[in-house]
This record gives structure tokens, sequence and C-alpha cells, in this order.
């Protein structure tokens, strides 16, 4: 029994567990979905077989996004979070690596060491600005970019995003976070043949639990997807409250709202410190995730070329103003 | 753009869609979770914050698994269905192909063919027992062996299993329909280090919508697996689910008790055409599938060395009445 290097070697994702007053680490929404649309929920899961499997391409999910988005079904592909899509994606062209601009979203690189592909990091500018990607499109198998990219808070600009559609190579845009953002790109879809563009249920939609994630592209490259991918990997309840979520986007836009204003709350009280944001989290150059820890507050700690920086999520008011307050002794003990 | 070769010939998983009256196609569990458990199910969702990603390897469930079966939690896996699992599998051990026994389930070639990996072939014999695939050992990374084995229905002997086990090479035992059967080799975990049993809550447990699989096998591959595991995978409401229907397993056992009489029920009727079967189906050599499905019965339609087969899942009493029925009148126009 000989285990291969590639598993011997990995690192797998790992997170703090524990008892924390304040969890403000994987940028979840606080809000969970109201005891009243759970019951609503609950009404239609009654109904719902258990016992039968779920519908084999999710279609009835996949219809519903199509509908709200303004787009056909056929250019939705549905999955077990958006990780399932990334693993896929990374099967589905030919080339020789992935093209990533760091700092960014873990699970591209995770995916791509998994599968054995190489990744050329063409970092972010100092303002997290993408630099020359397209230099290095002739070879890749895929380019991510990760708008608002996650750990930063920053968008990229359409023009950019543009410029590298042009190079023809397949593009990834990851837009978890583009619910918080002022706009999306999700519409060039229609114009670029080659452009991928993620979503997820488990920011904006309050639904991390749940394990939603989805996909727009070109009719093609979504067909090709659903050849490969594993029938039945989204369960019908996950399906369901998806559904029953989008019926309820009026409730997920006020919690958006709620969110942007506690951000630039919290930006304008660490101006100095604190990087814009487009999410629902900001980047922050202190160094204070053990100051934090100990008072019962869990954010997320940083390294590499954002050694020293935390991520912090963006909670309750009441959280906030914890984590604010808390923060602002960091920085008096500090200075 | 140009999509990878193996995307393009690769063949989707399909399932029949429409109105028919009697769904016997899936070997799915005739009985959905009753209305009372249901309840019991959204009192604890209630509490179930959706706004947060589930545990991130599903501990709560290892460890309840691991308690209903004797085990450690370090022994458990969790996956999203066991495809997750075998999808896993494939990528953790050195060696040059995978060997399976045709006909057997169908998943392993798809996700070896999605891998890029070498399928050996060692067939059943005309028993539907293993042949001598302890000789294709060497350059093996794992041998699959599905027993109860989906579409036979048949077991393979526990002194076969043990002689496959003592080659060293890694094992999968896919127990899926095992509950349905007179008994399991999972004890062997505790004397072979290079076995993976696999499990689901699909088949006996009825929950062929929440997807929920699980394996268990040595401390060390669990880790391994959990390595390379894409983090928080099985969303919290399955995970719950699955918990709940542990703590219900005399209604679980009932329905296994009804499906097993069922079973026996049909075969007696079909004794000449039908195999003696330890799952929830049955596998008949009566070229009946389009005869059913004109009738608005949909079972599964075999092919290559079955052709001229079809498997039938074991249903509720009044839905097997109108299988027999059926049957009965494709038999008495055709001979």
């Amino acid at each position: 029994m000989k285990v291969s290097g590639v598993v011997k070697d990995f690192k797998p994702y790992n997170v703090l567990e524990g008892n924390y007053r304040i969890w403000l680490d994987k940028n979840e929404n606080p809000f969970d979905v109201p005891a009243e649309i759970k019951e609503e929920i609950f009404e239609e899961l009654k109904n719902l077989p258990f016992n039968r499997y779920p519908h084999i391409t999710s279609d009835p999910l996949r219809e519903r996004i199509a509908e709200f988005l303004g787009f056909e079904k056929e250019n939705v592909i549905v999955g077990n979070g958006s990780d399932e899509l990334i693993s896929l994606i990374l099967k589905l062209f030919e080339g020789e690596n992935i093209v990533i601009s760091s700092p960014t979203f873990g699970m591209y690189d995770f995916f791509a060491k998994l599968e054995g592909i190489d990744l050329v990091d063409v970092p972010l500018d100092e303002r997290f600005k993408l630099q020359n990607i397209e230099d290095y499109a002739e070879n890749a198998k895929t380019i991510f970019i990760c708008s608002p990219n996650n750990p930063t808070g920053n968008t990229q600009e359409r023009e950019k995003i543009i410029s590298v559609l042009e190079t023809g190579v397949p593009v990834v845009l990851d837009e978890a976070y583009i619910e918080f953002a002022k706009s999306s790109n999700v519409d060039l879809v229609n114009d670029y043949d080659n452009l991928i563009v993620l979503r997820t249920f488990s920011k904006a939609f309050g639904l991390a639990g749940i394990r939603v994630g989805y996909a727009v592209a070109s009719k093609e490259i979504i067909d090709y997807l659903h050849r490969i991918k594993t029938p039945f990997a989204l369960n019908s309840l996950s399906m369901k409250i998806a559904e029953l979520m989008l019926d309820h986007y009026d409730l997920v836009k006020q919690n958006i709202n709620y969110i942007i204003k506690e951000r630039e709350r919290i930006y304008k009280e660490f101006k100095d410190h604190a990087y814009p944001s487009e999410a629902n989290f900001l980047l922050m150059c202190l160094n204070a995730y053990e100051f934090l820890l100990d008072r019962g507050i869990v954010v997320r700690k940083l390294g590499g070329r954002l050694d020293g920086h935390i991520r912090v999520t963006v909670g309750r008011k009441e959280e906030n103003d914890e984590l604010i307050k808390v923060l602002k002794e960091f920085l008096e003990k500090d200075y």
C-alpha cells in the first residue's frame, strides 16, 4: 500500500475550532434565515421525498437562477458549493498551467495541487490590482480572477477583465462576494464564450451551511461541465432552500445593505490600517490576531505577503462594536 | 479555448425523466422519512444556523457513525454521497491502474476515466463471483469489490475478500446495499489496514435525497483522505438528518425487513428469470424494459454482457404487485 506523494505532502485546509464568542473568520453572513422563512422551508420539505435522488443536474434551481439573472437554464450549472465547480473547471481545458494572482482565494491552489496542475502566480500589484496576466494566457488552461478579491476586498476593473477575455483563453471570474460590490460583470457572459462566472449562496444569501454554488457561462461550457459532473451531487434540501431564498431576495438585499453600512463604519474607524472593500470583510494591516483571540474574537490571520495582516468579516452591529472596541485597545497598547 | 479530449469524449451519466407512475430504476428505498420524524428533523433545523459553514470534516456525524458501528471517529470519513469518496480514493495510492469486476457499479469507471486512470476489468464469472483478481494486484492503485454487487445483487465470499486483502493492495469493498444482505465484512477493517469499506445512507436508510455516504478504514487511510477532501463538502442539514436517522434505526430495520420480504416474494414469482439477491433490487433475464415503460413502470435497462436483462428495484407492496402483474403479461405474450 503506497500512498501517492501528492497526498503525503498535502496540507489540509484547517479552521480554528473552540468556544469563542464572536466568529469573524469565515466571511459568513451574520444573519441566519429568519424563523418564518425556515417555517416556509419546512412546509416545502414535508412534501419533498427524502428517499428519492435529487434531480440529476438540479434543473429546478438552474431554471430559478437563470430567471433571476436573466440568462437561460443552459447557461447555468449548480454545484455542491462553488468548490465542486472549481475542481471540475480545472479538468475542462487543454493547457499547461493555471494562472492566479496572489494573494487570493486558497482553493484554486488547493485543487490545482490535487490535480497535479502547475500554478503560475502573477501577483497583484501594490494596490491589489491585476498585472500583466494576459502575457501568461498562451499556455494557460484557465486564468482565475477573483473580484471582489478574497482576502483583499477590492474589485478589478471591467476594462482589465475584458482585456484578459480578449486573449481567448478560458477565464474564471469568481464573484463570490459580488452582491457587496458596486457592480457585476456577469453580463460579459453574453459577449465572451470563454468566460465562466462563479457565484455562491454562502455569502450574501447567508446559506453557507447548505453548500450551494453556481456558475454562469456559455451553453457550450456548461454542457461540457455537466458531462463530467458527478450525478446528483447537490442534495434535494439545499436545492429547495436556495430556490426559496431567491423568492426572498428583498430580505437578502436588506442584509446586504446592513453589511455594507457596517463595513463602511468599521472602515472609517480604522482608515489608516484598513483597505477599502467591496466585500463582506475588511483586510487590515494590524497584527492583532492573537490579541483578538485572547478576547474571544476570531478573525483570519494572513501570512506570506500579508504577514501581519488580518481579514475581518463584517458581523452584526453588536459584534462589530466589540471588534472596534478591542481593536482600539490593541492600537492604544501598541502605539 | 481548447476543451480537453477526455471531456469531449465523456459520456455523461443519464437517467430517464418524465411522468411515470412507478419508479423502480434507481434502487431507492420506497419509504420516505415518516412525517413524525420529519417534524423532529425540522425542530433540530430550527436551531441550526444555515448561515454558518458546516463542521469542516462533519465530525458530529463521524462520531455517531463510529458509535453505531463500534469503531472510532478516526476510522470514519463522511462524503457528499459515497461518489465523493470514490473520487478521492482514486487519488490516494500509487499504482498503474484500478481493478474492477464487471458487470458492476458504473461510477468506478466514470471516475477512473475522469482521472485518466487505466481500468483493468477482471469480469465476474457466470455466477457473478469474483475470479482471479489477486493476480492483478501488483500494479493496482486499488481493487474495487462491490458486495452485494450492483447490478447483479449477489455477495462475494468472505474468504475471497480476505484473499484479495492478503495481497496487501488497497481494496475498496463497496457495501452500499449491505443492510439487505446476510452479513457485512466491515469488521475486517480491524485486521486489514488496506481495506476501505464504503457505505451509504441512500439505500437502507432511505435518504438518497440528502446525499450522504461514508467510508470505514484504518486511521491512516482516513487521515490521508481528509487531507485531500474538499473542506465543508457535506452540508449541515444532511449531516443532522443522517444523525437523526441513526437514532431511528428501529424504523430503518423495519423497512429493511419489509423490502427483503418483498424481494423474496418477487423472486419466487420469477424464479426462472431472476437471480438470487441480497440487495434491494433483482436482476432479471427479461427483455421487458420497453414493455414495462409503456405501462408506466420504470426499471433499469442493462447492456453489454447483460443485454436483454433488467434491474428492478424492490418497491412498496402495491408497486411490486403491479410489477408482478405486468411482468406476467409480458411473459404470457412472449412465450
